[in-house]
């Protein structure tokens, strides 16, 4: 039987989602929890891999068991052994063939900036400080036109090792908030480091050192060293996960290109 | 010279504010930067020392130096030094005979709770969950019941050891937030453990499972083992400091009891 986590987890703390020689991470807490309650190792697959310090409001991983236990047992059973820092929000049975990866067609990010004449010591780990004076509508500007199908090598890390590095954009702007700015993307996979770079390149266009007129050259050179930048991890949080076309069409219409994973990496 | 420093801190990742053999604190990111600048051991004294997870909107320390720097050099040196779970607020230079320990007359703390069907994992550390129904009305009888001047060896730690447990309550209060409560207190000097030993039993009266008419009976008491519990640490902030008596009196009025520490201890 395979069942489906939808979880969220406060990234400060962890090394990252996937397991490491040393160190907490989100997938060790979950497999040994499982490994607990089969007596054997089970391994989870998510659909997503975060980084160290990058948190998730939502993210999903399946993992098959031969255990007969109702969707709800299992969302107790897991939060009652898990830390504070990550929570179980919904399990479900799903078929055989369904793979939390492979059925991954898009994914919506969100960093969260805040800004002020001081630094605020609760917001640390949770959203990044910059004190600039930062221009938001020229950011959107920018933002805006990495809607559409591009090939992102010039905006990922240079050690990303993806046969493709095209994806597309179905939603990227700068929103206005309370304290300062979030930047919202969603997209049909992102590469290794691509929304830190996205938002590293938009911190500078706020500050007039850079111009939205130069996206379409950037993205045309595909060149690492024109935007050398990355943002740290803190601010950057996994919000939603779209596990189906239906699911992307529904938020976006159904005149847009859905890439379906088969081998894609990296994301 | 004597230097006063008014920092705030997130509690999560310390062990507390005082320095121990192990183990990162508020009291070691400091001295560690002072030694820096001086060549030798710098002693900070603070005016409060918060236990492992407790946070600092406002908590002071002075320290004592031959340096000629200015108050904003000051802030400046250490912010660029400290991590991000601490800041600086503001630096001023001070009389030689001023102590922080000694000339605190009175303390605030706000104890934050969030309440909701599910864990938010992005308050993890920051405010302490409760999913129980809880009427804040009856808790905030009981509250308004602890003003005053009383001896609170029935709502402390066995382990406090003090030549008096009395101390005075300026203001002891249930506030209703968006999604919980605060419970804020503030007096002339806290036990150990006394604000987490009030709020757990306060939430027991929230259950409905003890009453505010027990308050009287309890303080007379004065023993622990009919106030059992003690609420987690992570809901926990120092808010305000008053390290003057007028200050004190200009918030609660001239006709307050005011407590002049030169011996107390735990506080």
């Amino acid at each position: 039987m395979r069942i489906l986590v939808n979880i969220a987890y406060q990234g400060s703390n962890f090394l990252g989602f996937q397991i490491q020689q040393h160190g907490r991470t989100v997938q060790q807490q979950f497999e040994k929890i499982l490994k607990r309650m089969h007596k054997r190792h089970v391994r989870i697959h998510p659909s997503s891999r975060t980084d160290r310090g990058v948190h998730a409001m939502e993210q999903y991983f399946h993992f098959d068991t031969e255990l007969d236990i109702a969707p709800k047992q299992w969302q107790y059973a897991m939060n009652s052994a898990l830390p504070d820092d990550i929570y179980v929000k919904e399990v479900s049975i799903v078929d055989d063939d369904f793979h939390c990866r492979y059925d991954c067609v898009g994914k919506r990010y969100r960093y969260m900036v805040y800004q002020g004449a001081h630094r605020d010591v609760f917001m640390s780990g949770l959203k990044t400080y910059n004190d600039y004076d930062l221009d938001l509508d020229k950011m959107n500007q920018a933002a805006q036109q990495f809607i559409g199908t591009h090939d992102f090598t010039g905006f990922c890390s240079q050690k990303t090792e993806v046969e493709s590095k095209e994806r597309t954009l179905y939603q990227s702007e700068i929103i206005k908030t309370k304290n300062g700015f979030d930047y919202v993307v969603t997209g049909s996979g992102f590469l290794y480091n691509m929304v830190r770079v996205l938002v590293a390149f938009l911190i500078e266009v706020g500050k007039g050192k850079r111009s939205p007129d130069e996206v379409p050259g950037l993205l045309e050179a595909k060149d690492r060293n024109q935007v050398p930048f990355t943002a740290p991890a803190e601010g950057l949080y996994l919000e939603k996960i779209y596990l189906s076309p239906e699911s992307l069409i529904q938020d976006f219409g159904s005149d847009i290109k859905i890439h379906r994973k088969k081998s894609l990496q990296n994301d």
